[in-house]
């Protein structure tokens, strides 16, 4: 049997003590998948007295993660301790300059910096991984740059962080508005004490712009994605999109377009009879549309310890195979600079829900204003009779440019009996 | 650039032109892909000159597959003949044994002798791929092998037939009766003339038996799958199935046990809220449950000529690429030999359906029957009053033994107000 492939783990949280569970109980049939052994040789992290469910007594201890990349006994440096910048991405530079294969979790420092790190890899030959860094347990950068490497791809699309999809989920199941079932997944561990980086979209841009690189070949371009979150999906809002066949997700979905890459993340209403309308809970989902394969969807679970963990032995098995290929599936130096296409351009349909007073002419009004814009109503539908009130109604528009729409939704949110912002989610015919 | 992989294909029907299309259409994007080209050095088909809306003059071309095993230029023979036996057996045999790598679609040949074709293709230090051979578009055995390499597999289960996939959802939609919805589906080229192989199971349980082998690290078993078709479904059994709450489709399940590995194909009702309950039409779907991922599903066509290509056309990636791995996930050498575990021994809830003259006291001999041999009702549903005339009656069980089921069955069939054989259909809770 050939040599061991030596390992070093930075970052011994959820996912690193997760990932060291998994070597240790399955290192024998990891050695008959790999030719050779996996061995920790070293790990870091701040706190060694930290109880981890794991005994770590074993491996040589830095308390400064920054040492691993010197270690001369290691062939691949585990970066798990996460974050765009610092000591995370200074460890990664380290590792590749030395030589040394990286397998990293990290999807920030991989939007924010991943053309520049798969430069650096590929001119070291070594192999950057980071199965991990999108979409947890399901292998979908192997997919993408692998199995589906025959196709051209057309888009690709999916929910890519699993507390909105947990809270949409549970918003729909219940009838509960966007706080109370935040609060709830954060008792739950599901949600962080700082919500922020899921709830407003963040985490999901960041994967997508990765699988924008791995499916169309182009650098990563975060600062190009259209970002929206969930917190101003309502209740009302949900039990709507059930009356109207659909589901209330938050997609990411990226294609090339003749104005360059479209990247978005924002809530979308989904037919309810499209595979991705049940994926529910905290599992995520990634639709790829190539042009030989067709549509394949693959769902599993997005984050925690164990799929995790999973996703980064992958890439530690592949890297003991030997197998290498280019980081973004062409190499780096051939990745193409796409510009990015403006939102303002984007076609799609639209549902707005607005609050208006339950008067004569106000549908009138707004449906002057859409006009005025060239959108096209669909439907309408005022389901409340409370004269002289505040009632709900909801309109569906056929397709029209989003910057015609922001427009008309501009003079009706100007208008008297309007009486609050409108209420505006994308609608994807998927 | 390294030197181009050079490959002969065998077989030019539809698979077979689909991969010159593909290999055609996208030559430089694969070579980047790659690090090299792939250049299609031979083809060899019975009828030169169909047409194939191809253009095939440019390679050199062969009568007989045979010879193409014998030329020193090519790398790699893709065989796209199929069968079990016969021509496809002896070029990948004559091929491997002269040092050349295969890639094959032919799941039939892998059901019958894939473990004797990995050692052979493993002691000459060659690669076997077969992509193609399950699911069609969908990379599960890239998946399966490396992409949750890290994980025991506990449980593989899926939709491995789209024609029988296409015939039961067209069943559910339009309320018709199997025969008249497989004459459709022969007419739009979704079933073939002889149906047999695809209705009858035989095919799912041929893709079956090779996911176990790679699940499970054991020698492939096609003689332990148990198997049954869709012909006995009913339009009446699917109208029930939803009034429960359930799905009715064609799986294939394979899962070690105590008494051995068991393997399973058979038609089966599955709650509509999981997610294999919405695949529907022609696609598949394979789910895939790991100790440390959980659970993976994967989706997409499961036949068709882009589909299938895309599924060779990943092969040749890796051979390119010089990415290599066991063929069945462990060395050949040490796949396990395991037992069958017989049906006999399957614990399941079950659902029958009986056609029973409605008068009183039916219903306490059908309960004593089950009772007998313990056997425990969930529900009951007769819903058609019609006094003296045959009414259906619809039974649900809790866990039981098969064996017992069908001892209860038996007696059940043998009761005179019991005016047909009863219908039973499993239902897996998943």
């Amino acid at each position: 049997m050939t040599a061991s492939l030596r390992i070093a783990i930075a970052g011994l949280g959820t996912v690193g003590a997760g990932t060291i569970k998994l070597l240790t109980t399955h290192a024998g049939d990891l050695a008959k998948r790999c030719g050779r052994r996996i061995e920790i040789a070293a790990v870091s992290a701040r706190d060694r007295s930290r109880d981890r469910g794991i005994d770590v007594s074993a491996y040589r201890w830095f308390d400064d993660a920054l040492d691993l990349a010197g270690l001369p006994e290691v062939d691949v440096i585990v970066e798990l301790i996460g974050g765009a910048d610092g000591t995370a991405r200074e460890l990664l530079e380290r590792a590749i300059a030395r030589g040394k294969h990286v397998v990293t979790a990290n999807k920030a420092l991989l939007a924010h910096r991943g053309t520049a790190l798969a430069r650096m890899a590929e001119a070291k030959g070594v192999q950057l991984g980071y199965e991990a860094a999108v979409a947890g347990g399901i292998p979908i950068i192997k997919t993408l740059r692998e199995g589906l490497a025959g196709n051209r791809i057309d888009r690709v699309y999916g929910i890519l962080n699993g507390t909105c999809n947990y809270i949409l989920t549970a918003m729909r199941e219940t009838g509960r508005d966007f706080a109370d079932v935040l609060a709830d997944a954060q008792r739950l561990g599901y949600a962080e004490a700082d919500p922020s980086f899921d709830v407003d979209g963040v985490d999901a841009a960041h994967k997508l712009s990765i699988l924008s690189g791995v499916a169309f070949g182009c650098e990563i371009d975060f600062a190009g994605v259209h970002v929206e979150g969930i917190r101003q999906v309502s209740a009302l809002d949900i039990a709507f999109a059930g009356e109207l066949g659909y589901r209330i997700k938050l997609l990411g979905f990226a294609r090339p377009t003749e104005a360059g890459i479209e990247q978005r993340v924002h809530a979308c209403m989904v037919p309810v009879g499209t595979s991705i309308a049940h994926v529910e809970g905290v599992y995520n989902a990634v639709v790829i549309e190539g042009d030989f394969v067709g549509r394949n969807l693959c769902e599993g679970r997005g984050a925690g310890a164990g799929p995790t963990a999973s996703a980064v032995v992958s890439d530690l098995v592949d890297i003991a195979r030997g197998r290498g290929q280019p980081t973004f599936s062409v190499p780096a130096a051939e990745l193409r600079r796409l510009p990015s296409a403006p939102m303002a351009r984007h076609r799609g349909a639209y549902y707005i829900r607005l609050m208006v007073v339950d008067r004569p002419g106000v549908i009138a009004d707004v449906a002057a204003a859409l006009r005025d814009q060239e959108v096209s109503l669909e439907s309408m539908l005022q389901r409340a009779r409370s004269p002289g009130e505040a009632v709900p109604v909801v309109l569906t528009t056929h397709e029209t440019e989003e910057a015609a729409m922001r427009r008309a939704l501009d003079r009706i949110a100007g208008l008297d009996s309007v009486t609050e912002p409108p209420h505006m989610i994308r609608i994807e015919a998927l």
